[in-house]
């Protein structure tokens, strides 16, 4: 596995900088190597906490909180129409769901995986089965680097990460709201976002949800990019093209923005992940079973919700659970807990056949410090092991979400590229085995020289462009620095560096026309 | 599970100082339920990355080494006659090894799991099985803190931190070579390190293991520090009372130093580890699976050494695998590919019936910062969930093993405490489902005030002492401290809280004694 973003900041590089030339050719041959897939299909085990016995038994507490407890769908009477239409009861605007209902409304139409179209068909990614999407990080109003420390975001850092997120080889989406561009009014920002996403990648990305007319705009703009392939001509129906985050309000309610741009989407063939959003001991039991449970509910109903509105439109059971200091109430990420409920909600998700959200580099660490990587470390490998379909929040989480940091991304983005490596399992190839290096050294000798390692010298081991593995003279020599630091210097040179993709002019100009018309029709407003 | 540290870092500890009634209470609360245990016992799933095949691959290769590259055993003439009488092909200093014989000695003696006495036999811990023991770092000359910066370490660096490890409740064992106190001269400061352990801590720790003598030394204080306890009534046999670090030259060979001391310690019915010490691509193959054979193919030879020299002798299967960096050839830690060596290795350890060590907090940087703590992540998580038994370098490890970090330890200690919820599992008791939770909040409530958050208020969600997950405006409030600095506020507050474990006063004096009657042997040396 080749560097995850530029070669140039690899010691070889330097070397070669200073004219190394055995240093120079290896350089070469890393850059050769260096290449990007499209998405991660995992090669390795899901690893799983708990056995068949005690997934049964959450999926029966879930079916009882459905049937007993209900879940709210608050200010929507179409929502209550459809349940009662399909055989639930409808108290109020609680529903009470029969106990099997989501399930089977689920399996029955809902997709086991399937393809999220990018405007660059290289790009497009199958979400579901055995594939890992790393997408950026979403919804922080904060960002954070070491020149400006901690700011409101801007129209400018949205683009700043859509770049960066485009040139990072380990990253395979778009992503949505990176950070909330604050200097817009709240009514229109989604315009200039989803217009960031369309223009400065080709990557797939996520639409509006903030209200159903703003899914409506996402949803518009998408048919102008995707113009004659907007309809998949073997269906007839849109192919799917932006994935789109529903969060329930925990415990078990969902309100009419999130249901209203759901329809919209669902309507349009459009993904949606509907996903409880939980920090437990607040939104629901302190314990990882009870979390799972209520999870589990929750999304059974909200992506049952979703099949009932368009049969068969792709729907992604999302899981976003942490927990809280029981000593402050402040959320905490990348303790054990939430990791084991990333563990029993994969193993659910895969029980029920649909693809699976959780996930990422969470912390609640406010700085790029080893706070952060440790908690982002301990949510990013269970993303992994567990077999997370869509990454949401894999590279620049910063403090439980609020904040969006530029080295904090360049560093996930390094750890996403280990993951590639990790999910690619055990090379046991007559090469990966290696049985011929072992006879050609044999014992006391060294394996650096052998044809082997000769042979096997550009795809052997990942290569971080950012850690630091120098001597400690050398690293003390180059002014000590940290890996904040070298990260700072990385985001700085990939903007430099950054081309955009091309897009059709006229594509370009139908974009901005849809755009102007649109923001021209309505006042500004910031609610 | 509770604080592995003090709780006096706490928020609510920082509550109580301000005069806070609630949290104080809540404080206190915490402090009851703080506890420790001797050692984890796992109650979640091993995690494996192969399946039969190719883990009987990598068996079938090991062996192909054993009989055909052969393993050269160096200077020690009765290893060699040893390996003769057991059927061995002796050509020169070059065993070579009739496939299965190595599995057979150490399947027909070598037992499955052990006890390691502790002189408080509540710290006895059980080594192989479903247990993990976490032990501090080990062996580097250099140690590291925000006041002092990189120097030599000393002997007062040495007691710290068997202090340190003594009050950290994640943490099991005292370890051994915790760093190399090098104010002391080199062929006697065996005995200051060896007294440390016995003096200021009562966990159960590590031997000498860099001359015959000092593992002979080692035993023979040992047999002071047990006394009435050093033979086990049942059996007649010293009791196993240290365990000690046998490492081989990779690529397969034993030198006369290791083989000395693992003889000696063998003898004496106490624990050997036998550990392949391999940078993949210098010392073995660039790939995982020839990595792995190899090691597997040193470890069974030394293992079956030990068995031949004592049956029954308990020794554990050592894995320290790592890789360089291709472009520099430097030593690199917490990559994708030690992390699926050490799960291939952790199941052969399964499959041949031996307790298995590796893994740790490692990591290349020379500094805590969020490369140290990714790069750490990345092994403690594989470690824990790839079933490790005996875990060297928890707490501590900077700079590829060449710095002992103080601030470091704290962190890695913190780690481990997660560790001890994330092996716990999922609780699947009624109160662990919490249904009576969900029942009593229903949708759009709140957990916090419910009943079952009251009564599960003490243990739900492990609790950092070092982490910071308070606002942004308060953080800042506080100095804007990062995790280095509340780190190395910790270390400074337990080590003034420190008190030592009784020692029997003439116990002490017979050690002393032992140690001046033997430094006054002969003089001091620095080889």
């Amino acid at each position: 596995m080749a560097d995850v973003l530029t070669q140039d900041e690899t010691p070889a590089a330097r070397g070669r900088r200073a004219g190394g030339g055995r240093e120079a050719k290896r350089a070469a041959r890393s850059a050769r190597s260096s290449q990007s897939v499209p998405y991660i299909t995992r090669k390795i085990p899901y690893y799983e906490v708990l056995d068949e016995e005690g997934l049964a038994q959450i999926e029966y507490n879930a079916d009882t909180i459905l049937e007993e407890v209900g879940i709210d769908f608050r200010d929507d009477a179409e929502a209550l129409e459809i349940w009662r239409a399909a055989g639930a009861q409808v108290t109020g605007e609680r529903v009470r769901i029969p106990r099997g209902l989501c399930r089977k409304i689920v399996q029955d139409s809902a997709p086991r995986e399937f393809t999220q179209h990018a405007r660059n068909p290289e790009r497009s990614v199958v979400i579901g089965g055995k594939n890992t999407v790393f997408a950026p990080a979403y919804g922080s109003p904060f960002v954070r680097n070491l020149d400006d420390g901690r700011r409101y975001a801007t129209i400018e850092d949205f683009r700043n990460f859509v770049k960066l997120a485009y040139m990072a080889n380990s990253l395979h989406h778009s992503g949505g709201t990176i950070c909330e561009p604050v200097d817009l009014p709240v009514n229109k920002r989604h315009f200039d976002m989803v217009y960031s996403h369309m223009k400065y990648s080709d990557k797939p990305f996520m639409g509006s949800v903030t209200h159903p007319d703003r899914a409506t705009d996402t949803v518009e703009m998408a048919k102008i990019l995707f113009g004659d392939n907007w309809l998949d001509p073997l269906t007839g129906k849109p192919k799917t093209v932006v994935i789109n985050l529903i969060n329930a309000n925990s415990p078990m309610t969902f309100d009419e923005t999130m249901l209203g741009a759901a329809k919209v989407y669902a309507r349009a063939n459009q993904a949606t992940i509907i996903t409880p959003f939980i920090l437990a001991g607040a939104m629901s039991p302190v314990t990882v079973a009870g979390t799972a449970a209520q999870t589990l509910a929750e999304a059974l109903a909200g992506m049952a919700f979703v099949q009932l509105v368009n049969p068969g439109a792709p729907v992604v059971l999302g899981s976003f659970a942490s927990s809280i200091s029981m000593q402050s109430g402040a959320p905490t990420f990348g303790t054990p807990e939430p990791a084991l409920v990333l563990y029993v909600m994969a193993a659910l998700a895969r029980r029920l056949g649909v693809p699976f959200r959780s996930g990422g580099g969470l912390c609640g660490s406010k700085i790029s410090d080893a706070q952060a990587a440790s908690e982002s470390a301990n949510t990013l490998i269970p993303t992994c092991l567990g077999g997370v379909n869509f990454v949401l929040h894999t590279a620049g989480w910063l403090e439980g979400g609020l904040s969006m940091g530029y080295e904090k991304f360049i560093m996930d983005v390094d750890q996403a590229g280990m993951m590639h490596t990790l999910l690619a399992g055990v090379d046991m190839s007559e090469n990966g085995q290696a049985m011929s290096a072992i006879r050609e050294v044999g014992p006391g000798k060294h394996f650096l020289g052998c044809a082997h390692t000769q042979a096997n010298f550009e795809s052997a081991f990942y290569r971080s462009p950012i850690t630091d593995n120098n001597s400690f003279e050398q690293w003390e020599a180059e002014g000590s620095r940290d890996l904040t630091q070298r990260a700072n210097s990385m985001w700085k040179k990939l903007l430099s560096e950054y081309e955009a993709p091309p897009l059709d002019p006229a594509v370009d100009e139908a974009l901005l026309a849809y755009i102007k018309r649109r923001k021209d029709s309505f006042p500004d407003s910031n609610v």
